[in-house]
């Protein structure tokens, strides 16, 4: 390495370059860990390393994502017992008998006895569709839940939702025409997928004056939308109990949407993640889009359905595990063979993840030794975002020019900002949003970090952002307190 | 639901038909899990119904597959103690430690006190790229493989080896005139990704004749009739050792392969997943492509590398868990940043294929306490490894017209089957390529799953079949034996 080799050999410009690389990689946005995200680690770093001098917080609190175990949500217990168990056979061996079972409750050993000897080892690829006996339990919980048929070869699991819901957005996108009408605002999977994917997102606004009602003239007018431009439009996107906005559709609501999709030729894809989280149960019950087409009778029994479904929200909240399934409802079955095959190229989704999966469609049931633990621990964690739900819209609510309606699902808020001008103009000079700009602030003074509403998709004009009420109920007052106070300065600083 | 209905509702056309998905996931071939893997689940299917009498055999051997665990491989017991312990935390509390002690090793509790303190929750996403910690884990590892530095932040966990495979190659890939070389035969994995991303395979033929060896005029000749085509050549991918062919490169070969790359403009992708799985340790070691490259000096400091690593491969073969990472070697930090922001939409690598990739990198050392029963797990699995692998290839090569190179590495063999014309004619009137015809045949006879060389690609003319050898020992006598019979009665039966 001499140096007269220095000048020859100068730093030979890259073959891979930001300029080189896959446009449609470079067009994909993904503002849950956008900039807010990579800040917030930023902060994190410098506190562990004891530079906290440079804040008022000491810790940082990520509302920026549904991360419940994140922020000490406990998981239950039976599941990681048998998830425990099913790690270590040996655990299961007769000479261990008593040690185990003074450890571990007798119905997590007799069900993980029950997986291991159905799957072997969770160390083997299994199926790529998925564990056969562990769909078969899907199909039965689909079938409990609905009160319909299920059948276990149109169910794939898969890691999480969002590997599902690219693999069928992947099958239906044939060419960059293919319009994908979403909700705006939405969870940005679904625009990172299209961009990825070079389809056009066909937007359809919900109504944050109706509790962000879905507005069937709306999605007519998307649609015409869609199709004055050219755009083949083919599917559909449902998010219920919706994300970032928190509603629950009602049954009548679901109806008209399986006849619009009827009417137009249009499949339905129902991202179904947040079915369990629902705090108005009696107003505003989950039901699954699967139900109400079998119950539309004969009209509708064609009816073509994606149906998705997660083990990383409800009160199981196991995001880490990378677990979930989609079902197929008249999915033609040359199409199901090449979902096959494409799960195949992956091999399988991780073993655990489906051991998660069957946890959460068969939990411990009355009569079970674990049963009252796990129904006792899975009412705390419901309960408990149910108050924290209240609590954080009541805290939104009280700020000035904020509002916020309450969540009838799901894990977040939505808070609307009406931003003094003053505040837009120095977000432009600096070279952010409006709403960037003001979560930004908020991550400097308070710690917390929120998701800006552009990440999302708003309505022109208006700026908010997503907070998830994941924060444990201790800290969520002071977290109030630290947010009225930012507010207020925030306002104040940049009054008009 | 009156009959009256039925004519007019009659069966409407689906929307969503073979016929109208994307062309390219049609295109999509991945022959590991094809007929031959679907037609053994059959007859497992049917012999688990007690139809055995259709058969001559009552069990089906998957030898389609590298999935060591599916064949009764034990998993490191000392790795699956931590991952056990990490997903019941409860047992890692003071009032469990005396139970917890006789069931588990120290080490092992250490460990799993060490990963949950830095992890949170295994059910907690983590950050996307993999768990800090982890990743300099690996970075550790790396150097003490090569004896040069690594940089944690260059490194990406992923869900095993082919999703880091695939998030580069679609990275490259910026439209249907990019070429990707691959050898020929290769692991379907490639021309799965490049039919699916649209690009073009720029194949390169291994050396059968030399044991499987790699060319340099091949290289080159392939490289000129791609560019012939007109095609953007953007990627080089070397599969070291190798897959399906076992062949284990030579550093002096690798560094021709580097010198090609350098001055041919074109990125290295390095399948590296079968680095410990060498048999000839002495002749033919492993070598890393970023050891190799470090060690060519100046003029190859810049050299563009991704390499990819698994847990599901070497003596752990904890396929099921989906864990891997690869690393970056000189890629350009905007790039970096958008395979960060790709790792985000998919959330996180499930955590428990993170910590394997931990255990993977960071086993027990000398003077630990599980030190000595994981080395003797591991020296076990290895020379068991290598015996099969010289007894199958003596009993491939004892078969009237098959030929088979020793595996240097990997998991699999590759004979071939001079096949006489009439098989070839029988298969062609089956609809059947003559090689999926023999493996068919063996299948139904002998309960022998392998995967036909038409899968992997081959020479014209040239008919194989990849096998694994991982089936027990001692059921590999039988093996050979009911595949001899087969094998005799087949060529009896066509012979011209």
């Amino acid at each position: 390495m001499s140096t007269s080799n220095h000048v020859q050999n100068a730093s030979p410009a890259k073959l891979l370059t930001y300029e080189s690389i896959n446009p449609h990689v470079k067009r994909v946005e993904y503002a849950v860990r956008g900039e807010l995200a990579i800040r917030a680690e930023q902060i994190k770093d410098e506190l562990s390393k004891g530079n906290s001098y440079n804040y008022d917080f000491d810790t940082v609190v990520n509302c920026n994502i549904g991360n419940p175990q994140q922020l000490k949500q406990k998981p239950i217990t039976f599941f990681r017992q048998v998830a425990s168990l099913t790690e270590y056979p040996d655990l299961l061996l007769p000479e261990n008998r008593s040690q185990v079972e003074a450890l571990y409750p007798i119905d997590a050993i007799e069900r993980a006895q029950k997986l291991l000897k159905e799957i072997g080892s969770v160390g083997a690829y299994s199926h790529s569709q998925g564990i056969h006996y562990i769909r078969n339990n899907v199909a039965k919980f689909i079938e409990e839940r609905d009160g319909y048929p299920a059948n276990p070869n149109d169910i794939f699991l898969t890691q999480g939702a969002s590997a599902g819901v690219q693999a069928v957005l992947q099958l239906i996108i044939t060419n960059s025409n293919v319009g994908i009408m979403i909700p705006i605002p939405q969870y940005p999977l679904y625009t990172a997928t299209l961009a990825l994917y070079d389809a056009q997102p066909v937007p359809y606004y919900l109504n944050e004056e109706d509790d962000w009602g879905l507005d069937m003239s709306q999605l007519a007018s998307s649609l015409s939308a869609g199709r004055f431009k050219g755009l083949d439009v083919r599917a559909l996107v449902i998010i219920n109990p919706g994300n970032p906005t928190g509603q629950c559709l009602t049954e009548h609501n679901m109806r008209e949407i399986v006849e619009f999709c009827h009417s137009e030729h249009i499949i339905l894809l129902a991202d179904e993640v947040y079915q369990t989280n629902i705090y108005q149960p009696d107003e505003r019950p989950f039901h699954s889009f699967k139900k109400v087409i079998r119950s539309m009778g004969k009209k509708y029994e064609q009816f073509e359905l994606f149906s998705f479904h997660s083990v990383s929200k409800g009160m199981i909240g196991e995001c880490g595990r990378r677990g979930g399934y989609y079902e197929c409802t008249n999915i033609d079955s040359h199409v199901i063979e090449e979902l096959y095959k494409m799960a195949s190229v992956s091999l399988c989704p991780n073993v655990q993840g489906q051991i998660m999966v069957d946890l959460m469609v068969q939990p411990p049931k009355r009569g079970d030794y674990s049963y009252p633990s796990y129904q006792k621990e899975l009412n705390e964690i419901y309960e408990s975002l149910r108050r924290r739900s209240i609590k954080l819209s009541e805290c939104f609510n009280q700020l000035e020019s904020v509002t916020c309606n309450n969540a009838q699902g799901s894990m977040y808020l939505f808070p609307q900002i009406r931003l003094p001008q003053k505040a837009i103009e120095a977000a432009h000079q600096a070279g952010k949003k409006p709403d960037e700009f003001y979560c930004l602030a908020m991550l400097n003074a308070t710690g917390v970090c929120v998701v800006p509403g552009s990440g999302f998709g708003q309505k022109s004009g208006t700026w908010h952002f997503r907070s998830t009420f994941l924060p444990p109920e201790e800290l969520l007052d002071g977290f109030c307190t630290k947010l009225q106070k930012f507010h207020n300065e925030f306002l104040e600083k940049y009054r008009d």
